[in-house]
């Protein structure tokens, strides 16, 4: 395999971390996942931009331009002969000697990036899932996608623990998103998400699904649900890059809608498949 | 520089992490920065009790006994023959390919331990410091000495960057803590501080302090301030392993006391300098 580091091609055994490097003490970071679709890496630009607004925010400066990390991703593609999979790319703050905060400007950021391989989701996305309501106990930055994500791997964990597939997280029981999903309910032929502020993630698949409502005549509404209201759903799904659109069935002991994937799910399913 | 990698002593340079250890890409590990006086371990037994309550939150199994890890420390002190400094000593949940989920049982933690040079606070500790409050926007379990520090290190930069050495966390006008240490003001003659509870980092220097209350008659509160009441702060300083007790002086516009050290501040300083 190979990976990228800076801006080199190296194998994948030739790339090692420093101690010292931020990421590894502070978790002083960004990252992002994109899915590769018969060679193709799907909404690259998408990724990019939030990328690059993920490093504004922790005033991370980027070592290169996104031009040249775009070419450099698409090279990785090639180089590794990645016909399906996913691209995982991050960059910390850089190395240097343990102190809270900032290195000085002379300290360049770390970038690595390399393919993951392919999920094979198509279980749950034909038969969906069940969630574990989790209490989100997360920073108040989750729209940055940084590499704190301690609390997300406890509540995946805690979901898994109780044989469900992804956890459902709420604050003071509003309803924000999964663990590294964004959370989507139905109600009488609506479609409702959190809205994209400082509590969740903007996924680029919730960026799609919006696009795919606005040309498709589907409504969708970005207003807080809260978990008392989860027995009124008529349908739920997660999305996310690596698994695209996933029915929900189930939340905690409750049955979503008939305990199938809904009519809506699946038409915005195929309307999907259609665009990758 | 000899640095512990797992149970090895190694040269600084031949100790490299690999790019999917989880605390490069979660942040999922946990720490402990412990004081060397004189080539003795200051509060050892405290931090490592710490450190295992830390892993045992997190589900990370300590691949050593409590002991081992003591006597490796120790060792680590005498193989650098650290006079005066500190030790790091850190565990990741080990080195898997990329997955929110917990990874295989056979998957074994990390744990890197190496001496940092002794910082030198001397002029912090005499004159005090100025304090910028920071809005608290940290997850919810501070009590945890995770690798999630990245809201951490952007207020102690926010604060560097308003000319001030530590910033002064609140959450919705609550004082907490500050970015790496905890905070103190001094009342009518009585000592207050954040109750130890999930919203702060019960530090191993604030217990040193509620032991030196209690044996030498001065009466340490735990409850929470407000910014509100800052104003009324007749003194106020912070607490860290590495800082020990250091005066504060001024928070935001606002000059605590007299703007100098306070007496029951300096008397706390002396007595924990007896201690050491």
């Amino acid at each position: 395999m190979k990976v990228l580091y800076n801006n080199q091609f190296k194998n994948r055994d030739e790339v090692v971390i420093d101690i010292e490097d931020r990421g590894y003490q502070f978790g002083d970071g960004i990252y992002e996942v994109m899915r590769v679709y018969n060679r193709n890496v799907f909404t690259l630009d998408e990724h990019l931009a939030r990328f690059v607004r993920s490093a504004a925010e922790l005033k991370i400066q980027l070592p290169y331009s996104v031009e040249d990390i775009k070419t450099m991703l698409l090279e990785l593609v090639e180089q590794n002969h990645l016909e399906e999979g996913s691209i995982y790319v991050q960059i910390t703050r850089g190395t240097s000697m343990r102190n809270h905060s900032f290195p000085a400007q002379s300290v360049s950021p770390v970038l690595i990036a390399y393919p993951l391989p392919k999920k094979n989701p198509s279980q749950e996305q034909q038969q969906g899932i069940k969630m574990k309501l989790v209490e989100d106990m997360r920073w108040l930055r989750c729209d940055i996608k940084s590499l704190n994500l301690l609390y997300n791997v406890m509540a995946k964990q805690e979901a898994l623990d109780h044989q469900c597939y992804e956890a459902l997280l709420h604050r003071n029981g509003t309803i924000t998103e999964g663990s590294s999903t964004n959370f989507f309910a139905v109600k009488d032929g609506k479609l409702y998400t959190h809205p994209a502020n400082n509590l969740i993630l903007n996924g680029i698949t919730r960026l799609e699904i919006r696009k795919l409502c606005e040309a498709n005549d589907m409504t969708m509404i970005e207003k807080e649900l809260t978990i008392n209201g989860i027995e009124s759903f008529d349908e739920a799904f997660i999305t996310s890059t690596t698994l695209e659109i996933v029915p929900v069935t189930q939340i905690d002991d409750t049955v979503i809608g008939q305990g199938e994937p809904g009519e809506m799910t699946k038409r915005l399913q195929m309307l999907f498949q259609a665009l990758i």
